[in-house]
């Protein structure tokens, strides 16, 4: 018997929800309303619509095939109803209507229901600072606002810049402006780094540092207190407690909130946050009322808690979950891992669980192995060094996340989105050793980069390999008095050590290439910690076992060596 | 208290195991005997030498540090002895000894060890057929030959050369020979299609005519029966069943066995085929002979059975569970997939588990979900189409593999991986289709491709999407008579149609636009059974299952459409 389905919300979750349904029931009245009159399209790609990667808006709303997905496109090729700039006013869960009003005519109408999914999404959060209000200052809040800033930068109009925001939206859109528009840009966070609780600190250091090279002026720990009137009412200037910064355009992305308003009317249980509670099967409070997207809260497959994973893909999949419950065949959503990437100029970061910092936080017995190997077989031309860090919990060795800083390429995109197959079906650093990862030259390693990460996992968990955490060593160059017993121990070639040397004094700065160790240990000085540095870390686990054996263990090793070091956006390397 | 081990083979299995080994017991003495001079090379990158990507020798056979691993370094560094040149004759299980001869001097010694271990690695199949031993003839047997092959070619002395057996290497060198040095190439090989059992025919058909496209003259199913001779000792030609070819070189590429002759004689238990047995801790029959590398047989993960997988990246992790176990530390080696990933000029090729021939020949319930999407967001600048395919059995739904020919990047790694990891659990349809693929436009689509595949294999077993076979397509097109009711029903732009309806009549090739079916569908001829065509799939899909609910149920869809028919090397497009 034929049944009427009604989506609210026609971007991601809802249409993959109504077009999956529509193939199970292809009898049942679908209806999708939708507030906006631009409809299902590709919001992750506005930054590169912004840069003109993408060149025409449209794109972002087109099937691979090359058709505009507007309503007339459901209409005829998937025989689902949209009712666009039309706003789902309340919904009566006893007469099962939803009450909608047309936004050009102001004409309202109840729409009754079988079953109801919402897919209202997320919406930008607003900084309540003085002069949100100008103009020239944006969210990117859906393609209409994309389409706005392109046409004033196209226009010339635009010349400085300030995003608000180090997250990936940010981000990504710091880019898209100097990349491609030379505009003077410049990023805020509020937070101590980029990207914060999705990577680790380290991470973030690596990618401000890439971020300045390429011209975006960084300022973390620093938040817009007003935004400056022109005295015409348009944007000239952000103020921060620091400084203030002039730009004609101020794009603020600060993070997005469920739109859980109508659930919440409604009378369905809803986070206090403003994630609207589901069931596996993506059930709201009210069995005939389905929910999936960036409106929804999900459960993280690592912590088994509630959390937040606003992103185009989960909610793709999210709607198919529905469209299937909605047909009758109960399938479910088990949660998520988290997974995170992005092109940020020349380099890719990517990372999926929890991180070192956020999984401590959780209560987790959590470290991490730090390495910096290369990307494929070292001998292969392209090669080059990727930054890859795995965070799991000592007792139990269960793998809890995996980060990656490297080159602009698909090659991170391999590593981690295996680590999050692996983590979902709760593997340990053993199953991360082991995992098979396909083998060639110019593709990976004989000992792939992931199962490298898990070997010094397990050293660590098994007491073999003894580090010394970054943040600490950093702190002890900057006060080496702090520790007086500490001294380096430079396995690298002496050519590399020497300059350090030099500058450090051979008191603090001991060369002694890695291949002499065996032979030349009894110079090495009494009373001292060594802390062991190469330029990725297996010279000085090698040799910190060899020192061990000798009973001179007082060493840690510098996981990721010179290679992370030199990476960060410190300037200690200078001094 | 110390033990002696001695490792019989240094080039992949047999260091790491010996590296690790001094990891775990410092104060063991490790052995190492190998027959040849030069030790612990990447054999794998021996294509890439040839071909000049990789400029000299000894970058095989260095360490990212840039030191050559030589007996010198192994000494030197991992405080492990190494005789090079030296030949293991036998093995006395009662006394424990291994009997050694150097292979300059002749002297002959006894190893005394507590536990052994054989990494003796596999041979070059030589092909027995006339001229075989001729000056010009050689196998990729180790790292000498490599360099010799490269000094003729160097020197000028190359400009045809023939490369017999379409496997991994045979291609990859047929690429060195032909992209980089211009040598004219022709690949043989007996099978009817390049690399048989590792990808299905299909997946070998495209790759076929990307090599061609490039130069490579490939000729299936025909093999050498001659080589011939110059008069002076030196090849000058190949000789099939079909033809005779020039060449000044030519490389035998047709299989390696493993070196298994020492562990027979020694009374281990070896399969017919050669591959030395081991438990899961790569204990040989002996308990106190461990065996690692090409030279043993492995479990397939899928199927359970034994199986041969000679992959440096195997060699080194089977290795390191050698040392963990010699070194009285239990660790468990469960098997393999069988990934693999090439390089083919632009495009790469990969495959994990089972083809769909190999799984059926296995007795499993196979079918298979051919796709074509794209490998990022179909708005991105750079995307291009992937073709892949999973491989799944019908019944419990259980994925048994993966293939993908695409461009020449990472992301088929990222797919091929994920799959590889998740097979190796025993994963079903269902986790490839919630796998969580980190997206943003630059890697990846919302919906990722293996997310889509896993959608169609879903839905093949649900029976709710009917394809035709590839190979009864393509016979049907060869000769439409055998089925005089079929017709193809093209639902690309009419533009992209009209060709084929001029070429192949309007009764064979009905054009109707994907978007005009659900208004048109009156227009379709009755009696017909149409074969649904669009470039990837999906559109196909869509339309069978309306047509269905019509009740019009006699279609079958070409899954993969255009994307895949257009890159196969068969001609019907051209008739």
């Amino acid at each position: 018997m034929s049944k009427k389905i009604v989506i609210v919300g026609a971007v991601a979750a809802g249409p993959k929800a109504a077009c999956r349904l529509k193939r199970l029931r292809p009898d049942w009245e679908v209806t999708m309303v939708d507030q906006d009159s631009l409809i299902s399209y590709g919001g992750c790609g506005i930054p590169y619509y912004v840069s003109g990667d993408v060149s025409d808006e449209s794109e972002l709303r087109a099937t691979s095939f090359h058709v505009v997905r507007d309503a007339t496109f459901f209409e005829h090729s998937k025989g689902v109803r949209v009712l666009t700039q039309t706003k789902a006013l309340a919904i009566d869960r006893q007469a099962k209507t939803v009450r909608v009003e047309n936004l050009e005519t102001g004409a309202q109408q109840d729409l009754p229901y079988d079953k109801l999914m919402l897919a209202t999404g997320s919406r930008p959060f607003d900084l309540p600072i003085p002069g949100a209000d100008l103009d020239g200052v944006f969210t990117i809040a859906n393609l209409h606002k994309a389409i706005e800033i392109k046409q004033r930068i196209a226009q010339g109009k635009v010349s400085r810049a300030v995003v608000i925001g180090g997250g990936a939206i940010g981000i990504e859109m710091a880019e898209a402006l100097t990349d491609l528009w030379g505009i003077e840009t410049s990023l805020l966070e509020l937070a101590p780094q980029l990207l914060p609780r999705i990577v680790d600190w380290h991470f973030a250091a690596m990618l401000k540092k890439h971020l300045q090279e390429k011209g975006v002026a960084v300022y973390a720990r620093e938040s817009a207190t007003e935004l400056l009137n022109d005295g015409q009412g348009k944007v000239c200037g952000v103020k921060t407690g620091q400084r203030t910064l002039e730009a004609d355009l101020v794009i603020m992305a600060v993070g997005v909130r469920p739109r859980s308003e109508l659930a919440k009317a409604a009378g369905l249980d809803v986070a206090p946050w403003g994630g609207i509670k589901v069931n596996q099967r993506l059930q709201t409070s009210d069995p005939d009322i389905y929910a999936a997207g960036d409106c929804i809260a999900v459960t993280s497959l690592i912590t088994g808690r509630e959390t937040y994973a606003p992103l185009g893909s989960l909610a793709n999949r999210e709607g198919r979950v529905v469209g299937d419950n909605l047909a009758g065949y109960p399938t479910v959503f088990n949660g998520v891992c988290g997974s995170f990437i992005m092109k940020a100029f020349e380099r890719c970061i990517a990372a999926t669980g929890l991180t070192v910092e956020a999984a401590r936080a959780e209560g987790f017995d959590a470290d991490y192995a730090l390495t910096a190997p290369a990307d494929r077989a070292h001998f292969f031309p392209d090669q080059a060094v990727v930054i890859l860090q795995l965070v799991f919990e000592r007792k139990n060795r269960r793998v809890l996340g995996l980060q990656a800083f490297g080159m602009m390429n698909d090659s991170i995109s391999a590593r981690v989105d295996t680590a999050a197959a692996l983590i979902a079906k709760g593997a340990t650093i053993e199953d991360f050793g082991m995992v098979e990862m396909a083998y060639a030259p110019p593709f990976s390693s004989a000992i792939d980069s992931i199962n490298a990460a898990a070997y010094v996992a397990e050293n660590l968990c098994d007491n073999r390999l003894r580090q010394i955490e970054l943040g600490r060593f950093l702190a002890w160059m900057d006060n080496m008095a702090s520790e007086p017993d500490w001294a380096v121990l430079d396995l690298r070639h002496p050519v590399e050590a020497a300059p350090y040397v030099e500058r450090y004094g051979a008191e603090r700065w001991i060369a002694m290439e890695y291949g002499q160790v065996r032979t030349r240990h009894g110079e090495l000085p009494a009373g001292k910690t060594f802390i062991l540095l190469c330029n990725a870390g297996p010279r000085s686990y090698e040799v910190q076992v060899f020192l061990d054996h000798l009973g001179k263990s007082a060493s840690m090793v510098l996981c990721g060596g010179l290679n992370v070091i030199s990476r960060l956006d410190v300037d200690w390397l200078l001094k």
